[in-house]
């Protein structure tokens, strides 16, 4: 998916927003607005992909802040809040007769976990209502029998954001009782509210998957950018799970076949793109 | 005031909402975003007066998407929503010993009547609670009794949007009481949902006012566009009434003295500029 018009509203009120966290030196966020602006005039013009665009710009911010974790306290809440809601949400699917299907679903209500999204509000105040009524509107595009067939072979599962990843825990944990492989995804630095290394041991990845691996430290997935271990993970396997819109935008424009879209569409590019509403929630077999 | 960090993602955010007014041609949307990048990345650097950028981002972007008048439905609404509120609001002040002050605080509450200003939402459905619940509040900054000698000779009025123009009439209509002249100032083009000569004749300032000059279609006022008998009279002026945020940005950087500033601080950089929180109201002179 290229970037759209309304992406770069969007992406600014996201480097303000993360300017704003790190710092109170109006001087410095003037000039890291400004950079952001150069990068982003020049790169809308060759109309690449949103979320790469994304990643230059953030990159770009963080070196004029002098800061490589921004959202370190919006990622430590998001996991707070999921951690804390993990235990009725694991009861929640271990009552379901299809709980491939359960954790499928609360995996992309998870995916609601983004910050400084452009008209998305994070709940976390009631999620125990959010995840009930979520749940009951269920998936508007579902592919989840396809899903789960494919993923009796090797699985990639590329993560998204912090909080979110505690859902995924529990979503890899049910393809790995399937699987042949599963080697999950994680960003190789921080950027945004992404998990990392870190968040992913803190949800437990380590102990249900065979493997975590890399990114190259962009949001989504940039197949220059990617370490050759984890490209060729992606290259031998069977489906690659793609959790959020950032991975969405990257591999809806790659080469790579039985890509697996689990998502929240919260934005109107990403749900116009998909051809859903915005809210809508999607596991989609590409 | 001059461009601050934050107006880059208002400001685009704004050309989005007038793009999806005007046309649902996608490709042009996407060519007038650019557009709109290319001239805020340069001018940004300058860090100018960001209404008068936005001037310059808005003009542009009308001509992309041919439309002259793409706020035409948002002002019309705002118009029927302030004139259907004006009784309400009229024999409130009536019952007021201070009726210049009512008059004052009833035309900056009318100031909320602002589309696409970024974390700023119109309250049109309840506006009656609004209107007594900003009442109630009241002014963060009260300089009125300052303004209402000053009104006393010769008053220069500067509008600022539509809808809000019929709480101006109020305001105006108190003002030629005790006032040797009043002109009031409108913007000579249609730019957002700011008020022009239509607007004003239908709130009836034309039978308040000595006389209704324009701009020069800028978004606030820019001393070098301004028409020959409107700068005079700005020039000859005992006081300059300035409504809203874009006239504030522009005045609080001009040589006049005497403006007496007239708006709710709807945004951060201008209400952080002002030195109050983001909702107050201020009757401040300069």
């Amino acid at each position: 998916m290229r970037i759209a018009a309304k992406c770069p509203a969007c992406l600014l009120n996201r480097v303000y927003l993360e300017c704003k966290i790190a710092t109170n030196d109006q001087s410095k966020i003037e000039r890291a607005v400004g950079e952001a602006l150069k990068i982003l005039s020049e790169e809308y013009e060759k109309r690449g992909i949103n979320a790469l665009i994304a990643t230059k710009v953030h990159r770009r911010v963080y070196e004029v802040l002098g800061v490589e974790d921004p959202y370190k306290p919006l990622k430590d809440r998001a996991n707070a809040v999921a951690m804390k809601n993990l235990p009725f949400v694991e009861d929640f699917i271990s009552k379901l007769s299809d709980k491939f299907y359960g954790a499928v679903v609360a995996s992309i209500i998870g995916n609601a976990f983004d910050y400084g999204v452009l008209d998305h509000k994070v709940e976390e105040d009631n999620f125990k209502m959010y995840f009930l009524k979520m749940f009951a509107k269920g998936l508007t595009i579902d592919d989840t029998e396809e899903i789960k067939d494919l993923c009796r072979g090797k699985v990639v599962y590329v993560t998204d954001n912090a909080g979110e990843i505690f859902f995924d825990y529990l979503l890899i944990r049910e393809i790995k009782k399937i699987s042949e492989k599963v080697s999950v995804v994680v960003r190789g630095k921080p950027i945004l509210s992404d998990a990392t290394i870190e968040d992913a041991k803190l949800a437990g990845i380590d102990k249900v998957a065979d493997e975590i691996l890399p990114n190259g430290g962009e949001i989504g997935i940039d197949e220059e950018m990617l370490p050759e271990v984890t490209k060729s993970r992606i290259e031998e396997a069977d489906v690659i799970v793609a959790k959020g819109m950032a991975n969405y935008e990257c591999l809806s424009e790659s080469k790579w076949e039985n890509v697996a879209f689990l998502l929240t569409a919260k934005c109107e590019p990403v749900a116009r793109d998909i051809g859903v509403s915005v809210g809508s929630m999607v596991a989609m077999l590409k």
